[in-house]
């Protein structure tokens, strides 16, 4: 039933709506089959045994007597925790759902359902496990303090592979990476900040090759200067952009030596190593900086309507507009371009141009974790990011396809596997293997997890959602836009 | 190939080989089977999707932008999260790994073989999904705290249905227990505790029918005062025995009033307790204790020759000897029975009388979960008992057949159903059902875990382990016992 398959979505939907009603109608569309479909699955994820079970005499080999082997075994050496569980394949997916996408602090349960879904994402694009862990950070006086997920984490680390953090508000969530990316022998990632800024990178890698820019010349604003737009500009520097090219907005206005408040907030020393590092001019304006600009990068907050139009009119030739904000781009696509805009990225699926997390934590993660490594080093947030560029480039770039697609699965297995060698070259891997090893584990894992989740369809374990309930979801959006 | 099936495992091993030889051999036999396919299979669990991906258009409905639906219902309402995620079927198998098994204090990644091995019973028995979670509870100095256990678990609460605590030395195991019951707004199951009290009094409940005596007048000997056995005796004086019947003996000789040391000692506080109930004459040696007593129930330390043939020869009529350590029970069956013993249970699913956890939580848990509870009772408990020892006793109970078996499935959906009544009565239930929908969901739940295990096994998911290992593994533990 093609219906199910959302596959020819406009197609559902009347054909007089206006791309803004359209574009509405969508958003509208997919919260709302959300929320019955996890009614109707009750949840995404579930657990399920990986090895065989002929007879109820294995359980004597896999509980007690029999595992008691293994409990010594690992007493003895604790890298053999990684062989002999699935720890060597488990990463942990943790938030205090403070900042959850856009709709801020959700309570700690109110997290699952992203974070869940992420879990899904590592199943199905990455071959890897993983487990949801919505934690209360709460203190005794209600605010939410990033030492308690950083005790958290650490009694947790010997349960995981890998931990990636995931929406945590700042400044808490600089404070919780970096306290445990120095104190875990295990590497901690933060999706929103790291992993955004290497889908950013990649994008923008192979943006500037369409416009036929130069980073290094490029001039550069970013719009928002949360985690996750910081960490993005970090590593577009480390890329080699010029820091003196670029101009940064947070909710205050520009970062610049002029910020006395960041300087004196330690919470927000990496806000404030930015504004030593760029905006030399002290331009206090976005409109100003906007004039000329080659390439905005935002990630501020829920659209549309955040980034107007008439700043996209004042850049520069062809210019490069990433809107990342979820669930709503700062600006629509369409009207992005009805601006001017040559290349618009967004974090939406149903856009083209997905600038998602999505293309590069699993493979980053299946890479770190195929390695045993014990740290992500930026070098391998950089490789990712040119593995993804140029995994789309070879497969021929346009400026509405400057990013490998989702479904591209062969883009994450050669992701994993250029993430694991530099983690062998930056010498944190426990597991050295050669390029094309780590590739085809992941290869396997990655087609594995994918065949056994339609096996799952095809056989019934997976029931389809009933038909009246999409039928239900497209009512009550083109009532929304009506 | 049957050997793989291990089912007739005795003939696997020489005919010449004597009881004792016959024993070790087989525990050394699943000892190094356990370890070698722990490896072949890098451990035993993993995540799988349990809902529809028709195309990737339905990440859109997964993740973002849809998912933000979930999150902000969640919000609104936090018993959502229990029906919009898989939280609503999800345990937490949770230990800090210092008394796991027979093995004591094996690191906190030490215990994860047991922990997934939990998981996997809570699958395959319970149509669960859980989760294992291997926490260091150490603080500065290195010693194990149980307050960051509680933080621990109050953290992570929200992200599951239930807890089930596991393999945390005494006394910090009561603490943490005790101080989690009162703090979490979920069940909180202390397994190696309130799990064998239950199946211990499910068994004794039989053996005491076989033997033709009451319970209120049978005299009990409990060797071992560890938090399993002080949990087992609770549950069995709150199912009537008379505690004046009762002696317990701890490392450090018989409980009674004169036991001080105890009194002054608050984190002993349950042993307190039952200083003051039991043991009136304040009889302190073993020797006399047992001396016409009907009942031992050891839970103390791996044996063999923990519990002595003569203590066993000294008993009443028709005695009941319960040696409950894993891996190694305190005396092997054959060896109480020469003793004179009339009816012996272990843990071990090798033996007959497997009184192991595994016939308890599976079903205790499903039905907490599927009534939603906010805490387990002891009537909870009390009632899986009686629903356990019901069971068996519709299928024909003799002194080599006590408790129902592991292959069961009608048992554990059955024992879920009652539960989840017992649940409803006493008020902690937040999700109202009948006893047929509750043993019906069970049921359902069940089956398709155990389907979908056959499932992946026919279909190559999962591989046969090498008929090379088990040959190895025998020669093995041939060669040990020669």
């Amino acid at each position: 039933m093609s219906e199910q398959m959302l596959v020819d979505l406009m197609s559902l939907f009347p054909p007089e709506l206006t791309p803004a009603q359209l574009a509405k109608a969508k958003t509208v569309f997919f919260k709302e089959l959300s929320l019955r479909c996890h009614e109707f699955y009750g949840g995404k994820m579930m657990t399920v045994p990986k090895a065989g079970l002929y007879g109820f005499n294995w359980f004597n080999v896999w509980y007690t007597p029999g595992v008691s082997k293994v409990s010594t075994t690992i007493r003895e050496d604790s890298k053999a925790s990684f062989t002999l569980s699935n720890r060597g394949n488990t990463v942990a997916v943790i938030s205090d759902s403070t900042r959850v996408l856009g709709d801020g602090d959700v309570t700690p349960p109110g997290g699952l359902g992203v974070m869940e879904g992420k879990a899904m994402l590592m199943k199905f694009l990455g071959g890897l496990d993983a487990v949801a862990l919505c934690v209360d950070s709460r203190d005794e006086h209600g605010r939410n303090d990033p030492e308690r997920i950083i005790q958290f984490v650490k009694m947790v680390q010997h349960s995981f592979a890998a931990v990636n953090l995931e929406d945590i508000s700042q400044p808490n969530c600089y404070r919780v990476l970096d306290g445990l990316r120095e104190q875990c022998d295990i590497p901690v990632w933060h999706d929103d900040a790291q992993g955004t800024g290497s889908v950013a990178l990649a994008g923008l890698i192979n943006a500037l090759k369409l416009v036929n820019k130069q980073l290094e010349n490029v001039h550069i604003v970013f719009f928002g200067a949360g985690a996750a737009n910081t960490t993005t500009a970090r590593l577009i520097i480390a890329a080699g952009a010029n820091p003196e090219r670029i101009i940064m907005f947070d909710s205050k206005g520009a970062l610049s030596r002029k910020r006395t408040d960041l300087e004196t907030d330690p919470a927000f020393y990496r806000k404030w190593e930015l504004c030593r590092q760029t905006n030399p001019h002290n331009i206090a304006h976005i409109e100003e900086a906007m004039q000329g600009a080659d390439v905005l990068i935002a990630i501020s907050r829920p659209g549309p309507d955040i980034v107007k139009e008439q700043w996209i009119a004042a850049m520069g030739d062809k210019p490069i507009v990433f809107v990342l904000a979820n669930p709503v781009p700062e600006i629509y696509p369409y009207a992005a371009k009805q601006a001017g805009a040559y290349i618009v990225a967004t974090g939406r699926g149903d856009f083209p141009n997905q600038a998602n997390n999505s293309l590069g934590f699993p493979g980053i993660l299946k890479g770190a974790v195929l390695a045993n490594a014990r740290h992500i080093t930026d070098n391998m947030a950089l490789t990712a990011a040119h593995s993804l560029a140029k995994y789309a480039e070879d497969r021929g770039i346009e400026p509405d396809r400057i990013l490998p697609l989702m479904t591209d699965h062969g883009m994450y297995s050669m992701e994993a596997a250029e993430v694991a060698m530099q983690a062998v070259k930056d010498g944190v891997a426990r597991r050295i293997k050669t390029k094309e090893e780590y590739r085809l584990q992941a290869r396997i894992d990655i087609l594995e997890a994918r065949r056994l989740v339609h096996q799952l369809m095809d056989t019934g374990f997976i029931e389809r959602p009933p038909r009246a309930i999409i039928e239900e979801c497209l009512r009550l959006a083109v009532v929304a836009v009506s």
